[in-house]
């Protein structure tokens, strides 16, 4: 068997730990080490023999690794790692900030070039995914049209929003599909629909003691570009509630198009996604793309990447020969 | 607006009829030509303006051809035609006879190379799209399961089984999925499924004049390999009522996989086509991966491809900076 693929991981938290699991699910990678901001005696890794190093460890171990998995935030970590780290190291990352994705991939792309190194930014679910399957069943469809639906799941942005709002104490916000949407996108209608028709969306949140339920509630549904374009309904529930019903972390979503191959034909293209744990799936996306990463660079494609360049085949541990035997 | 790429087809039949809709469905495309077996005065093609040709004539007009979508049969044709117009074209063929695909690759990928060509073979939905699915899921949930269900759909294949049986005058078969073991697939139970549990067969029966029902039945249910090892209805109907009710082309199913992160989190991935016209997508398949293969072409990439080589980008009209700002 070939030298296993060394994976690395900078950032410990949900998603860091997502990678720890994923990699340990797959027989032709090892794990090279953690790398984190915080001390490394405090961090605790699934497998103890797992090497724990501080960030600072990082550009001293070029040869140890093989692809870097970055698991910081979009905000804060990924707009200064992603660049800096991609002049040292093969990367994967899940930025997901889609608006600035363009002005990311550029940073990111000039360092990798420069250093012969292989950059894969924005993978995940979606982007990710969703991504592909929005770009493949246009291309196979092209008269027709797109939907994308989320949920039911926890959406982080959202929650913040919430718990910035005077009088609350703590919340979680929940993202649904509307059913009737679906059926009628599944049913290759081609439904013209609104924001409010497309997603509700669901808030549980845990108020300041003395604040008014009243005007927290108004103060969410209106809020703009978050809540005021949707249904949104508000549950007032206690802090033990929100810490014994609302740890799950499971998401998903589906994107579906339906398109004419003929006046009469219509056709029906459905991927969906039911996720138990979302940073769990979205770190099994990442190590997948980093096998491909590896792959990609010493084929000498260097420079930043996404999904849109990735060859299906080159995610799976068999090789080209075995897909095409055992799959095709 | 670059030049458009000119793309021809070789076979007239349901699937060559299905690439010239789809052609006029994508702006980027123009056709160059249908070539066919048949006199040229016999073939009507969707737009009268669309030269026709004998097959003869592709020889002499390689210079007017990006790509060539080979619409023959997998049994009779491609395994000719397929390594011989490798040779000449670009070309885009949906072979399907999965067992014999490594020796087509390889009969296809020795005159693509030495005649500097790129040759896409085994396209369409599956293989095709729920091969791509099973490669992608499976690399994402490696500890986990995949099923494929075909249908509700007519099963070219068996239904020709059907025809041959003695007394029988004409015959179609639909393969249905079994809706339980899908809901049982979906709720992550990683079932073991027999055959059996898997899919129902249901065959409309025209009957010789003369010809013992009862022994009719009995000989195509317990038809081995095709019909053994399921369950089988068989009616029996007219002539008229064959014509009347089973024209449809229609077609379907779903590629899952579930699997686990980690001991208590199940994902689940599903991928369904929902078919008016199983020829028809099939062709809009074999089109979009046509774009592909003229892009791979300029890119120095020759031989024999799969889908698992094509970067899903490829397959869009748009470029790669339109997919990042857009779709990402």
């Amino acid at each position: 068997m070939a030298e296993r693929i060394r994976i690395a991981i900078a950032g410990h938290g949900n998603l860091g730990r997502g990678v720890e699991a994923a990699v340990a699910r797959n027989a032709d990678m090892e794990l090279a080490g953690i790398y984190s901001r915080r001390p490394p005696e405090q961090l605790k890794p699934l497998q103890a023999a797992t090497p724990v190093f501080g960030m600072e460890a990082l550009p001293g171990h070029t040869d140890r690794i093989h692809v870097l998995i970055l698991c910081g935030g979009s905000k804060e970590d990924l707009p200064v790692q992603g660049p800096q780290l991609a002049a040292l190291f093969n990367t994967v990352d899940s930025f997901d900030t889609h608006a600035r994705i363009p002005e990311y991939f550029a940073a990111v792309d000039a360092p990798a070039r420069e250093n012969s190194r292989t950059a894969l930014i924005s993978a995940g679910w979606d982007p990710g995914m969703f991504s592909i399957n929005r770009v493949m069943s246009e291309a196979l469809l092209p008269d027709g049209a797109t939907y994308t639906f989320w949920g039911d799941g926890l959406s982080q942005g959202h929650s913040d929003a919430v718990r910035r709002v005077d009088g609350v104490a703590d919340a979680v916000q929940y993202t649904r599909p509307v059913e009737e949407a679906v059926e009628r996108v599944r049913r290759a209608e081609r439904p013209v629909l609104s924001t409010r028709e497309k997603h509700t969306r669901e808030c549980f949140v845990v108020l300041e003691e003395g604040a008014d339920a009243e005007r927290v509630r108004d103060a969410i549904v209106t809020m703009p570009h978050y809540f005021d374009a949707y249904d949104t309904t508000v549950h007032f529930i206690s802090a033990e509630e929100l810490a014994r019903d609302h740890r799950a972390m499971g998401h998903g979503g589906f994107v579906i198009r339906s398109g004419n191959t003929s006046a009469g034909n219509a056709q029906v293209v459905e991927y969906a996604l039911k996720l138990r744990s979302n940073p769990e799936f979205t770190a099994s996306v990442l190590v997948a793309y980093a096998r491909a990463v590896h792959r990609l660079h010493a084929m000498g494609q260097y420079g930043a990447k996404t999904v849109f360049d990735v060859p299906p085949g080159l995610l799976s541990s068999r090789s080209a020969e075995q897909l095409r035997a055992e799959e095709l």
